[in-house]
């Protein structure tokens, strides 16, 4: 398989899925959410199970058109909603959970439900996106921008394995991973650059399969090889991240956030750790912002 | 004055500037350097004193014609021209202190020294930056980036302070001030986000004078009013920040290396808190940012 490099790439990759995917979705209310679910029905890759209030339906009139792809549920409390769509996962009867409009607390609490929830004993729920930027050759992966604020060590490695497995699914044969900070420089004054040694050293020993990981390195030093070779780091990153790990939760919503703003970066994104990959949009994201979140989805829930 | 919205503006503002500003430069060693010390004596602004190693002027061709504006002392240990560079400060024989090609550590240490150092007891080292975005409408203040890992509360209300100094040499009479988080929630597990309350509390009473203050705000709400108005955060900053105030460094850094590498930004970065402005360029900084960093100084040393 060749590489996925930029979202058109992945659409395509889509098309030629067999199947389509079952998506359900929570709370879907809002033109952006519609734009999302009618393109990807037209581009042939999804079909849909929404569940809502009742009056949806008269608002998405480009959608009326697909009721071969669309099917309804009413239930107008979005808890109760959550707690249905939730239950369908379960039954294997979708493949992708997609939030609409409807308060992630509470679509969390569903999901994150000890008994009838999505999270397996022992995984951990995180956050992966994925940017297509004008100004870099191919996709940047980054990890995680709103669910975990300070990942230990163990999260930090859980991570890493889901951005590898999302990178497979796009093609790429050998991720290239750089965990951010500030400097190059190790100390204890940062722990997070402490974890890194510990997963950089796991790593060279095999542990994560054909990878190329290391850091701590800045944002320059993993994306520009000019950088790099200025100040002298000598990095098998080499400029060519596929991937960045980010310390905290503050950096990487700062990274999504600025660059969506002023580097007019596409982005998309997906829960990691659940049984079934979740859509997890925000009411600001645009209709293709959201489109390329449930096809991220659909290539994950390969 | 009308604020100076971009660093062509700058440069127009300093040119008015009937004395030059005496420039002392620590291990000028790099063509980079040159070209922004170069520049800043044709556009009539500054004057440089050299300090390091003697093979400098046969390297500076470009300066070498500018004998009225440029002189050296050779000094060919770098501590030893940091200390000298320091002392040339405090005896008020030059207004700014520059760095070239020397270990930022170094150079740190001489001007950190408590007896011959240069930051007054009760005053914090902290790093200021200010980017020109293609895609936003005007400078955007940000600290730190560079120097304070974990800011506490007080030295976020000196980083403030500093930020708006340098707004008001820019002529910009009311700043708005972002205090950056991921989320516009307050919350106990974020540290930072109840710093903020309590900066927002003391600019509400009139503490900072003309300034508006608000946060926890992440950085789409801060720069963007279509965001805040979709997510319905009513914010006095109304999309508008000039100054974003970063929770910690790797934020930061991040920011300001996302920014210049993925949104084209062109940026400019003083320390704050000693008694003479310090221009910290890196290594890999380009001739442009040492220029628009000198040029920063030399406003803010009015």
């Amino acid at each position: 398989m060749k590489p996925i490099q930029n979202f058109s790439q992945l659409t395509d990759h889509l098309r030629t899925f067999e199947q389509r995917k079952r998506v359900v979705v929570v709370c879907p209310d809002d033109l952006n959410t519609e734009y999302a679910l009618a393109r990807a029905i037209e581009e042939g890759f999804a079909e849909f199970l929404l569940i809502g209030n009742s009056g949806v339906l008269a608002k998405y009139t480009r959608l009326a058109k697909y009721s071969e792809y669309v099917k309804v549920v009413h239930i107008e409390d979005p808890e109760k909603a959550a707690i249905e769509a939730v239950r369908i996962i379960h039954e294997k009867k979708a493949d992708i959970l997609m939030k609409g409009i409807i308060n992630t607390d509470v679509l969390l609490r569903a999901i994150l439900d000890k008994d009838k929830g999505l999270l397996p004993s022992g995984e951990i729920l995180t956050h992966l996106a994925v940017m297509q930027i004008p100004s870099y050759h191919k996709l940047l992966f980054f990890s995680d921008a709103a669910v975990i604020p300070r990942p230990t060590l163990q999260q930090r490695i859980e991570m890493i394995w889901y951005a590898i497995h999302a990178c497979h699914t796009f093609g790429i044969a050998q991720p290239r991973i750089s965990l951010i900070h500030c400097t190059e420089k190790v100390s204890s004054k940062f722990p997070h650059s402490l974890d890194y040694v510990n997963i950089v050293e796991l790593a060279e020993a095999g542990e994560f399969g054909d990878v190329i990981i290391d850091g701590p390195l800045d944002v320059l030093t993993s994306c520009e090889r000019e950088s790099a070779e200025i100040k002298g780091i000598a990095s098998p990153i080499e400029g060519e991240a596929d991937v960045l790990i980010f310390p905290n939760i503050e950096t990487g919503n700062t990274f999504y956030k600025a660059m969506t703003l002023f580097a007019k970066a596409d982005v998309a994104g997906i829960l990691q750790g659940p049984i079934a990959p979740v859509v997890l949009t925000s009411r600001s994201d645009s209709g293709l912002s959201k489109y390329n979140s449930l096809a991220m989805a659909c290539l994950a829930s390969k």
